[in-house]
């Protein structure tokens, strides 16, 4: 049983359903029916007027949204530890067409209110200092932590302050708003974010994420962009089809719920062993190499993370069942 | 019935059967058997190692191309016509980083060998003017046109004589190679091709493009450049298992030939009307105004083109019977 | 006698003058009193307020001026001829992160409303086309033509009702202005343009330019990307002072009517030799090889242009005495 | 008396007489006799064979050196306090198009074999990861400490190794040259390094330093981009007259030598309070606020630095006669 990442799963039934009934013939691009129905279909989750864009991958997503809030000579105030500055191959970069991202440490690879103004405060005004133009943070964390409502309602009123964008790496957005138990409202544009990467590979879909902007107006330049990325599918109602299918009667909650259900069960397991509180569907624990090969040898299957730690993610289609060995196997380790 | 483009056609049921198959879990990324083993499968139908990876649109095959051929401070050589210079909203300029397009004029988007020579002695050595690093052509071109193994051949000999990489845009690659019933080595790597975007979502694919590269030591860069453009996707076998279809049974020169026979009847109907000869699946005619509106009057729809010309695309789908009604028009008119 | 080009020149005395009296120590960059008065001095020449900064280059002044008018994902319309297409090396395309020039054809390298206009309606609107968002022209223009105040007003006309940025190229900024005899503002501000490189270095200068923005709220993000550039001089007082001088007494005015007369003199006696009219300091003339061959044996040097041409241009310290030997020989030719 | 900065002092005698004697007609750009002569006289110095161009500021000679040995996608490992990653505004970025900077820690803003080694330890191999391509180097640092030709070695011992580029940013070179009493041979390319910023600028110059490309091959990209970039001056030979000036008779290194004893003056008053070693012409020390606003009362200028400290720079043209005052004054706090 493989607990390596949720992004290698299967797509779920209902995706797949949804782009079987899309292969029609109707206008290339974003020009037909679904896709052009994507805006509309997320204000209404969102509770308020956004535009939405389909695309490829998390990295375009997310590198998208920071070139529309960040310009080549701007910053981009990130974790140290998270996705766009360490597991995007240049991605933020190559987009933005060279910002820097300036780094706060902190645990849960989570900025708080002050770590962020702090780094801010560091900033000289001057042209020899790139000045921030955005801040982006990822909610669940790289570590499995969620922001609440309240925490990114006090980020967003340090960049609404300062002028500048919030941007939310959402890859496991679904995941984060399962455990919350909030509204998808009260954690993004309520509290102050401008742009949101919406994940849906990891979470059953299959090809196809969305950028959502709070601010309608941004979404035009990054259209152009996501054509100028070689970005823009011909075929693009396949991916819209995707991500209608994960909204439709709260999909993407229910296979959130289910993930996190499983890394609950595994953490009730870990016990003492957890680095770090579990609230989404990763895992980190403490683990001797020797309890790692352990595992190992029941096959289970997962990424050794930091010296004496492994990471298990779990995923929309394990089921109680399937996870249980696993958790029973760490309890008796 | 739709002329409007081969892009927004359906995807065949084998690749459709194909996706689904790939729907179980696997490696992430391009780890799984299927990407895996896309190497391989295009070294036996090019007959000759190539590098293969698999992108989500035509533009980003053609710009990954052109970015592994020419630096920031090159020049790549195409047609005035070219899609990387005209339909790419840039594309080419980003992820190059800045190189530019030096253009060649001439009759059905081609070059020649004596308008390719000119162009390039116009460019005088030294720092001030972009010096030439490579030269991308399309086959089929914009208008249709296919250039034959002797032709490529012309134009390598060219680019070999003075160091320059050579690209073919082949988003119509199996239309042009149906038509001269020639090998696929025949009219790339054998007559000086360096990269080729194989191009198979206007063909009957859903989503993924092959960008083949002859020089396969060509690939590592490329590889880096496909992440670092968010064009990476995490379930990468779905996009593989659509090229490993295409490429069963030949089932692209099959899919080719059903579009390409389809616009023989249309350019038979069309006779002295015919701006180019009709070699793929492209048809452009001469038609007033006020005979393109009788025929969108009888429900067919088509771009107009410049004025006084239409263009009308087949695609794999379109069946004879499907397309006989329209060309029956065209001669009635 | 050289006649090759009037940008490798001695620099005039009243520049060195004001380098040697700007050397002692100041503060650094540009926050050193003389750097500080260049807005108010250049506002009082131009008559409105504007924001001025000094570069080390021409194409530094035209790539900030472009860059600030011109998204990455946009084009800048010019003349086929123009010197950012043609001679600066891709630094457009550097600057821009990639912006296209879109071109234009037509006599003596200048736009016209006509012909912008028509290359403007080309474009259709749409993320697959790379829309205009700035227009360069050249005053005086490559082949040594000037642009009225009222051909400058007909194409501002234009950009302001597109809602486009309008560039001067004005590398011979002081040669237009000493031919047309209007104020500097005539031609600039009051014409539509938004931003003005305006050239000292041909014209007496050492090595400092003036980018001109009559949006003064064009230049911070100008001068973030003149430190991103490399181009913020330690010891910025060397370029300032060069300005000013320049500026001091209309030293700038008088030393191009000193070239622009030299240019009469050989215009006058080439006759029918002329390829265009002789406005600025520059004289394209018609010569056969043979012709060109015994003005070298004379001792003068010069460009071949195009097939059967040959180009003079003329310097701020040529004097009549030097030049009139050379426009007895072609007279005698 | 002003301690702020070496970058703000007048030009030596020497270095404005030659360019007074470079103030006649030569060719223009790089074409002239001076800038012809900067390969041999500076093969010379450095005992190899070197390609050496002349830039406007040290931002450009090092982002060209990186842009030279590290592509787009790479990244280039520097110390957390380099210059290149705090106080460019971002012109790495620019010129790599996008390059990453890796940071390391450390006293002294030095880099060791040990930190730099573990840090790239650190990168997985992958196009997730962007992967080194460079080291840059400062000698001397931030912090005024200078490199030993040994420890150089060692560095160089390690991008030998690994395949990676060796850039060295000596803003202050001589002064470090100074102090180790070395050839400049020995602690750059006998050492490891690929490509020196030789910074004349801070020492005397008025407007130009050096790229030194050990690397000849190396140099004729990095020529095309300096075109690129808008720094290639039309009148080099102003540029390349200052740097000969320097090197002759080895006036760099009496200029540094001027520059460090008057350091070494104040260090030696300030004892116990300096932060760091003194070993070139930068000394921080502490001091209370009173303290700094005490020595500001007597009339010194400079800049406080981290809480607590300031920052004193001597330059090359403060007597001994001019800075005792200054040590005088610290001595009695």
């Amino acid at each position: 049983m493989r607990f390596f990442s949720d992004n290698a799963a299967a797509a779920c039934p209902q995706v797949i359903e949804a782009i079987l009934a899309a292969n029609r013939l109707d206008t290339a691009y974003d020009g037909d029916a679904l896709s052009q129905s994507l805006d509309g279909r997320l204000s209404e989750l969102f509770e308020t007027e956004v535009a939405a864009l389909w695309v490829p991958s998390g990295t375009a997503a997310n590198c998208l949204a920071l070139a529309a809030l960040c310009p080549p000579h701007g910053a981009v105030v990130c974790h140290a530890d998270a996705h766009i500055q360490n597991d995007e191959g240049g991605a933020p970069e190559f987009y933005t067409h060279g910002a820097k991202l300036l780094l706060v440490e902190g645990p849960g690879a989570k900025l708080t209110p002050d770590t962020l103004a702090a780094r801010l405060d560091r900033v000289v005004e001057g042209v020899h200092w790139v000045q921030p133009h955005a801040v982006s943070i990822t909610n669940a964390t790289e570590y499995g932590l969620v922001y609440t409502p309240e925490e990114v309602t006090a980020i967003g009123a340090i960049t609404r302050a300062r002028g500048l964008g919030l941007h939310m790496d959402g890859a496991r957005f679904a995941n984060a708003v399962a455990h919350l138990g909030c509204s998808p409202a009260e954690v993004t544009w309520q509290a102050g974010v401008d742009a949101l990467s919406f994940g849906f590979i990891k979470n059953g879909g299959m090809s196809a994420e969305a950028l959502v902007f709070f601010k309608p107006e941004l979404a035009a330049v990054a259209k152009a962009r996501r054509k100028r990325a070689g970005l823009l599918a011909s075929k693009g109602r396949f991916l819209a089809a995707q991500i209608l299918a994960m909204v439709e009667d709260d999909l993407w909650l229910a296979n959130a719920r289910a993930a996190n259900a499983g890394a609950a069960l595994l953490a009730q397991a870990a016990g003492d062993r957890l680095v770090h509180p579990v609230q989404a569907n990763e895992v980190f624990l403490r683990a001797t190499p020797q309890e790692a090969a352990s595992l190992r040898a029941l096959g289970f299957d997962f990424y050794d993370w930091a010296a004496g730690e492994i990471r298990l993610v779990t995923s929309w289609d394990q089921t109680e069942d399937q996870i249980r060995p696993l958790a029973e196997a760490i309890a008796a380790l």
